[in-house]
């Protein structure tokens, strides 16, 4: 792929935010109003996609009536579907159906899907076999498929022979691919060998790489709070300035990897940005960044300008 | 724990099956008929007790709906409800109190479940208020609850600190603990630490080591095969055929587990047990044993007389 082809590829987005979720304190029940509010000041301030219920979105402890309740919410609020792209992963084949053809009905841009994550061990048939009863129970309810690869916890990968396999049995209906795994070796294989596919880093520390590579762009925990720079990035990556621009935006990544587990730090992050606390808890099983972590969190990334 | 407190704990069940999920290979939809068929075999051929939706009962693969009506179908066949331990467990709380209410509502034996298993790197407070969250949401329907330790497959363990936390603060609502990991040592220290627990080993290769440190017996997925040779190893325990008869049994789960994944032979050992083909089929993501592994799997156990 020459470098024209990264411009030229008409991905869905490029700059895209894993949405996080705000859950009320007293009850732990989701913030539609927050959600609605960020995910506007996330498409006004840099970010052209949301990826709603990935693993930053804590789609794992939403139930599917959550789940449509929230994706319902924000179309009805006046963002555009095709830009958003809607994680619809679960273990069980009739809830991963379900989703998935709401998110069609809907006009999404596409569905995320990431293989059963409870049993280990699970083979390249047993993947093919789960992807190709999703889509045949879709019927013409299908929307753009997204492959979403991130063994470190889901247990299951979605590598190159997986890849390969679904492209030859479904060719365009896989149209990208979600790489979380960190590991730049598997998105530059997957690049160089089904350049068809909209590729996307999970972290916009990766999206030069990707970019140069012919890559889509990212999806991302850290851009709920670092949209604008990582637009800079997306918009100057062929400049003198991009790998500054790439060096900047890593930086608060690491920031908040250091302070502590991603989501919860992230969602710490968030709530310094739009001054409400409530943004900081998870449910459980996650559990918030304790006080002098927030703490030490906010005075981390404040003398780089990054949060308010 | 000496020998005769085992004998003395009222524990729900000695002899468990972590009963299979039969699906009809037309649609891959749960065959209530064959299910119950095969739970009153069960029940009449040696288990004391069924463990609904374990890992072999590939419960994750299970929507929520689908889950409701196998329970009321077999406590609608007679099956007495205090015979039955539900597994509850699912990654969204209000999908795991809807099913724990259920079954407390049912009369059921208990529920048993393990913290949510999409995220890793769970800690033991993520996991603490998981268990509180749920246990104030089901309030008066809150049955029995056994502990599912198999952090292999899901990720997150359930250890003697945790177990400790639990008891110290809900104290006898906790009630047992199923071990899964297949280390002895945690249920020799899970036995050592909190006699009160109704204690459980995952396989029946373990059921006399077990029943020798006072624990209650084993919930096990080959036991769907081997009902009466489990039931005489637990009656002769202190026999002095206790040894004999636990390298029998040891043998067949041995046999099982050698002719590929676990669920996969045990669903096809069980299918040549009642001349059922269609038992043999998984959902996906897990795939059936090739038609040559099924053939070298009933081969291998028919010498020792344990499959027809």
């Amino acid at each position: 792929m020459n470098q024209a082809t990264a411009i030229d590829t008409p991905a869905f987005a490029h700059v895209t935010a894993a949405i996080a979720t705000p859950f009320r304190g007293a009850d732990l029940s989701v913030d539609l109003e927050l959600l609605e509010r960020h995910a506007h000041w996330l498409l006004g301030n840099g970010c052209d996609g949301l990826v709603l219920f990935g693993t930053t979105g804590e789609a794992a402890s939403l139930s599917l009536a959550e789940r449509t309740a929230m994706l319902e919410r924000l179309l009805t609020s006046g963002i555009e579907p095709r830009r958003v792209l809607v994680g619809t992963s679960a273990c069980a084949i009739a809830e991963v159906v379900e989703l998935t053809r709401r998110c069609a009905e809907l006009g999404c841009a596409g569905a995320l899907i990431m293989p059963p994550f409870f049993f280990k061990g699970v083979t390249v048939d047993g993947a093919l076999s789960f992807y190709a009863e999703v889509f045949a129970r879709c019927g013409a309810k299908l929307p753009p498929i997204y492959l979403y690869h991130i063994p470190q916890i889901s247990g299951v990968a979605v590598g190159p022979e997986l890849v390969g396999r679904l492209l030859e049995r479904f060719g365009a209906k896989i149209r990208g691919y979600k790489d979380s795994s960190g590991e730049w070796t598997n998105t530059a294989e997957i690049r160089a060998r089904f350049p068809q596919l909209e590729t996307f880093v999970g972290s916009e520390a990766l999206l030069l790489a990707n970019l140069r590579a012919g890559g889509a762009g990212c999806i991302s925990a850290s851009v709920n709070v670092q949209p604008g720079a990582t637009r800079r990035l997306y918009e100057e990556w062929r400049s003198g300035e991009a790998d500054a621009l790439q060096e900047a935006v890593a930086r608060l990544r690491k920031t908040l990897e250091h302070s502590g587990p991603l989501i919860a730090s992230t969602k710490a992050a968030v709530a310094a940005l739009h001054h409400e606390p409530a943004w900081a808890i998870p449910r459980p099983p996650l559990v918030a960044l304790a006080p002098g972590e927030r703490t030490a969190l906010v005075a981390g990334s404040r003398p780089r300008g990054r949060l308010p």
